[in-house]
């Protein structure tokens, strides 16, 4: 199913979706271009950080780009994946000079841990970071563990990977590159990973935990995403901002896990996400 | 499954649920009676009004008792019924002068328009408004339709019933009795109606449906309701506020439902939820 919704003020979005597939339970893709002017506290959003925003301040000229994506397989072996990409622009406004910033991110929401795949996903990651900054792996990898943090549960959606934004610090064309590969990394981490579990034999208490944790993906999404509850609540196309939910999840009252269970070692994981990256013997990726 | 929970400031409460049984998907009640001290913003959400509150402020001296129930058939042509009626005292804080007063409502969530199931529902509640006051089923019922809005899909997450808060107005033996008619109201209003419905035969297609709508019904209860998002914000037992989720639910991409469809019908009804109890022939329920 695809959608293409054009915006009044300028620019638009392509959603498209892939659902009750073979190997996917639900994928899509939401790409936008937009541009004209945003309220300031959507300016403040898109920042990411705190900006003081003068009485009667006027809405903001700007321009953005983004694709997104949200992969939820039906094998409960494969993990979920979920990427953002996105350019902002502005104008000069209330005395601030015009700026432009990068954000983004891919992470990775295992239902079971894989050492191999995590070592890889999160080493492909790394690799890439490596190339433009040492300092950007660590920080970006533990910018993503806070991020996806669930604080009501005390554990985090999954089981991260990077994420970054307002980034400004090298110049336009470096940037650009790192999100480009950062992209290409989506493929390179992950299409291995789904094409070594997606026909994995399993259980249906292993389908049962694999929808309960989709249930917590769900609490992430809806009380604490950012870019989902700026959505709903500023009047944005329901069914793209919505289109990361699953197709099905669960709720069974006070799921406990049995000490020493499958279960039980990624929901460790879930409470300190450990450093996947460097228990790799070097560099370079594990799965082909 | 139950578990009771005691406080370490006074007090405690206990959960039970069903899961999975022969009618219910999932189907809770939490009875809790607490006291001690509570945040000032507790404080005022637990009045559901605007409240000053004086910087510096000390926490609030309280006694507070509820009893709260969601219960989720199986069989698609079963509605969702959730009720919670509650009691508040404060002591004297800050110059205002200590308070008590009720909170409450039932409300419903049918999957499709049965008239005869909604007038027998709709009525039984505005039987037992009328008996105490005439103005306080129209005031209800429209706050409930108010307060179970779901902004960013433009529909209600059921078809309504009573809700209010911060009541007062009258003696407290008269509010008692009112919330404990209200509560044998969920046995007169909900259960012929379960009766009627339970062995129903339905459709995957129906069935379908019935996950889609649980989905709205999660949509709302994390985004919007009150009570869930200040439990999950402020620590609460979270297996207790999040015993109202549906033990499964459905995320389908850009649901669409064909005009002149049993779907159609009722999703005409969440956008504009009609007068039910007005639509009997005269007073008295429907059903027994």
């Amino acid at each position: 199913m695809s959608v293409c919704v054009c915006r009044e003020e300028g620019g638009g979005g392509i959603t498209r979706v892939l659902q009750d597939g073979g190997v996917w339970e639900k994928a899509g893709v939401n790409v936008s271009v937009v541009y004209g002017t945003m309220p300031p506290e959507a300016y403040r959003a898109a920042k990411g950080t705190n900006v003081e925003i003068p009485e009667g301040a006027p809405r903001v000229p700007f321009f953005a780009c983004g694709i997104s994506s949200v992969m939820h397989p039906k094998n409960p072996h494969c993990p979920t994946m979920h990427f953002n990409y996105r350019y902002f622009e502005t104008d000069e406004w209330c005395g601030i000079p015009g700026q432009s910033w990068f954000g983004g991110g891919t992470d990775i929401t295992p239902m079971y841990v894989d050492k191999e795949d995590l070592m890889h996903f999160h080493g492909t990651y790394k690799d890439i970071c490596d190339k433009y900054d040492e300092s950007w792996h660590p920080r970006f990898k533990k910018w993503a563990d806070d991020y996806f943090m669930i604080p009501h549960r005390g554990e985090t959606r999954g089981l991260g990977g990077i994420f970054y934004d307002d980034l400004q610090e090298k110049d336009h064309d470096t940037l650009i590159n790192f999100a480009a590969d950062n992209l290409q990394g989506v493929i390179d981490s992950y299409v291995p990973i789904v094409k070594k579990h997606k026909d994995d034999a399993f259980t249906q208490q292993e389908k049962d935990w694999q929808q309960i944790r989709r249930g917590r993906y769900v609490e992430f999404n809806l009380v604490y995403d950012r870019g989902t509850i700026f959505g709903l609540k500023t009047g944005g196309r329901i069914e793209s901002i919505l289109m990361s939910m699953p197709l099905s999840s669960r709720w069974e009252y006070d799921v406990k896990v049995k000490p020493g269970s499958p279960e039980h070692e990624v929901t460790e994981c879930f409470k300190k996400n450990p450093d996947w990256a460097n228990m790799r013997s070097g560099p370079g990726p594990l799965l082909r």
